[in-house]
């Protein structure tokens, strides 16, 4: 009896830290100032309950933030980078403005928390990811070579950056920058007449 | 006499405040966080005699700004934008790029001391021209018409802060960054076969 009690204890205890991750998933990426009381009540569960789990918003906003990471990875693992490099630059940078626009104010809520280098493990997984894609598409002739790697790189994430301050802007829609960061990082690599 | 002395020291002080002026332009184009003494140094004159003319830092800083955003203005009125857009944009980019080099830690400096008003003035003429022609390549059929302009002007600008990051990092040098900003954002601009 004694011991099926802490078995139930402990996955109440698992369904909380997940409720609690959940709740603070959702809403740092709507707004990276949100309270912990907000959390708390969104998932369900008490402060004193979060605080046992997460002594210190700090320590929430690292945990949250590390599980995005790891599912920024999942999801840019699970993206067909194979065939065409055109055609797969243009499936990388549809889910990567979808992690963005997700996932964007939780790096912004988290970048006083982590470490320089998990801020760095945040980027490198998409980085490795579009810098391997740029040099295939170089070497099988799809992608323009009469610039540096380094400039396409910093090219494709201007767009980015710059698709996410537009939609923040209200200049353009969330749908609209999807295509519209595609066309403009295909017709900056692509290969041209003179080049 | 005396008339002829106060005239001298007019023309003294009118030398002292352009050699403030000029110093002042150049160290802070170098360095946001330049000191009014190494500024007075620069300039040959005394901190008392800088301080004669310019009551404080704030006031040099908001001097010396004033004076970026007319001469931004004059360079920018000088461009050639007539003829082929492509030739024009290609002219317009060159020398924003040059006076953003020139003059970007320069607004650095001036981003806590000019009001919203001032900062939004010195991104208003270069924004009007850019626009302006980006509207007449897209009439004349130079650049593609299956993007909104809004986007397109905020690509260029991301291209231009991302030329910037660039630099700073040492990725590209401030000449190829010119070809390579024109380049991209010719390419991101130009009718393409599917457009």
């Amino acid at each position: 009896m004694a011991a099926e009690g802490v078995t139930a204890k402990r996955a109440d205890a698992r369904r909380n830290v997940e409720s609690i991750l959940d709740a603070a998933v959702a809403l740092l990426a709507i707004d990276p100032g949100v309270s912990v009381n907000e959390i708390a009540k969104a998932a369900g569960v008490g402060r004193v309950t979060l605080y046992g789990h997460f002594p210190s918003r700090a320590a929430l906003v690292e945990a949250v933030s590390l599980r995005v990471i790891a599912s920024t990875d999942q999801a840019l693992g699970a993206i067909d980078l194979e065939g065409d490099p055109r055609d797969a630059m243009a499936r990388l940078l549809e889910a990567t403005w979808r992690l963005t626009h997700r996932f964007g104010a939780v790096v912004i809520a988290a970048s006083g928390v982590l470490t320089p280098e998990e801020m760095r493990r945040v980027h490198e997984g998409l980085a490795r990811r579009v810098h391997a894609l740029v040099e295939r598409g170089r070497d099988e002739g799809a992608f323009r070579r009469d610039m540096p790697v380094v400039w396409q790189l910093a090219t494709i994430q201007a767009v980015l950056h710059g698709a996410s301050a537009a939609v923040h802007r209200g200049d353009v829609t969330t749908d609209d920058a999807t295509r519209l960061v595609r066309d403009t990082v295909l017709a900056a690599l692509a290969v041209t007449s003179s080049a």
